[in-house]
């Protein structure tokens, strides 16, 4: 059957499109640009009163912690907020076919989520650790890729069906993907917290990168979600 | 006559702190957290080519450039957009009883402001040139303070009156007097743009400076204008 006489939805040149998996990031920042305190890392782990790292955290998040989905998702017990933010955390995460993540985020996660991770979605780990596929209850495989950022990209987009492809984080990786040109979307939940130090977001990043366009703001008094996108 | 037969206005007591000045900052940021790009600097003034820094500052104070209040405060010509954008300019601009600024935010301004300086107020710099007073017709007059910040934020407010003190820029001086915790109120409009280099607003912190709270938020489509107080 011709194109246009697909009844049931748009031409399909269109319905092509709409099928491409967007790659996109997702991710809270301090007002001062980090999206990690200082502090807040491996070995430090099990003190999160080093250099007030968990404090920090905290703060950055605390926009999250009472949303319904959120809570929900993590099996924080019932009950949250259900309001406009609690959309758009849905919204985020229901769209996400497959996450790439470092291998830094991957190991502080490792021993932090619950035994059924977060995820539900394939997740590609960029390393040079090798190992097996690690499969969690509820849908959530790590899969450790060696052979580089584009080639977790490829496996991604193959997993990843109709859905979307986040770089969850940390800092790096989403560099490394902001400089390949291929991020689509920035979600950025701007918390009003200064870190005075720590991970930075936006850095090493090289010059002429894409170009962005604000597509949307949703305020909260804990967090302004700000939406780009690539021009 | 006491406090409360004063019928034409509140009570003195509320009177006195409404005249307190506040200390500010306004500034225009990129999404990465610059203040000016690379290359922004006296040497290649005349060269905006150079690290392509004109196209950049351009881009990132693109919202500003079309708005009524401010073309004709920089006698840019008659027009321009009178929207919320412009009323928030206007408002701010009105606020101000006194400017502090540093030194090389002065040493580019003295070569690029109009001979009727855009502040028509008084205006301190922190330098360590000794120099007379420098004053501009409209109403701006430059001193030169060679005592420190805090004697600079001393006499602005000697001069301010009932109206607000607006520390200008740089980036050094502003992160000089976050760091003393004198600055009530953030004010930001951050532009969709990346810089990948340059002038950092939010530097050399130290750790515990004032916590802000978001106090207003308002879009446009050429920077979102963040507005933060102090807690």
């Amino acid at each position: 059957m011709a194109a246009h006489h697909n009844v049931v939805g748009p031409p399909v040149h269109v319905d092509q499109r709409k099928m491409m998996s967007k790659v996109f990031v997702s991710i809270g920042l301090s007002l001062d640009g980090y999206m990690a305190p200082e502090g807040m890392a491996l070995e430090h782990w099990q003190t999160p009163d080093y250099k007030n790292w968990g404090a920090k955290w905290g703060a950055l998040m605390s926009w999250i912690f009472n949303q319904q989905y959120f809570r929900d998702n993590l099996k924080l017990g019932p009950g949250g907020e259900t309001g406009p933010v609690n959309d758009l955390i849905r919204r985020t995460t229901e769209r996400i076919g497959a996450n790439i993540m470092g291998k830094r985020m991957f190991e502080q996660g490792e021993i932090s989520w619950p035994e059924d991770a977060p995820f539900h979605t394939p997740v590609y780990v960029l390393t040079h650790d090798k190992r097996e596929p690690w499969i969690r209850p509820g849908g959530t495989t790590f899969y450790f890729v060696n052979d580089g950022p584009e080639r977790a990209l490829e496996l991604a987009r193959q997993a990843a069906g109709h859905r979307d492809i986040r770089i969850s984080g940390g800092a790096d990786a989403i560099q490394q993907y902001l400089n390949q040109g291929v991020v689509e979307e920035l979600q950025i939940a701007l918390a009003p917290v200064l870190f005075c130090g720590g991970r930075r977001l936006f850095e090493n990043l090289r010059e002429g990168v894409s170009t962005f366009r604000i597509d949307g703001i949703l305020e909260s008094p804990t967090a302004t979600h700000l939406r780009y996108v690539r021009e």
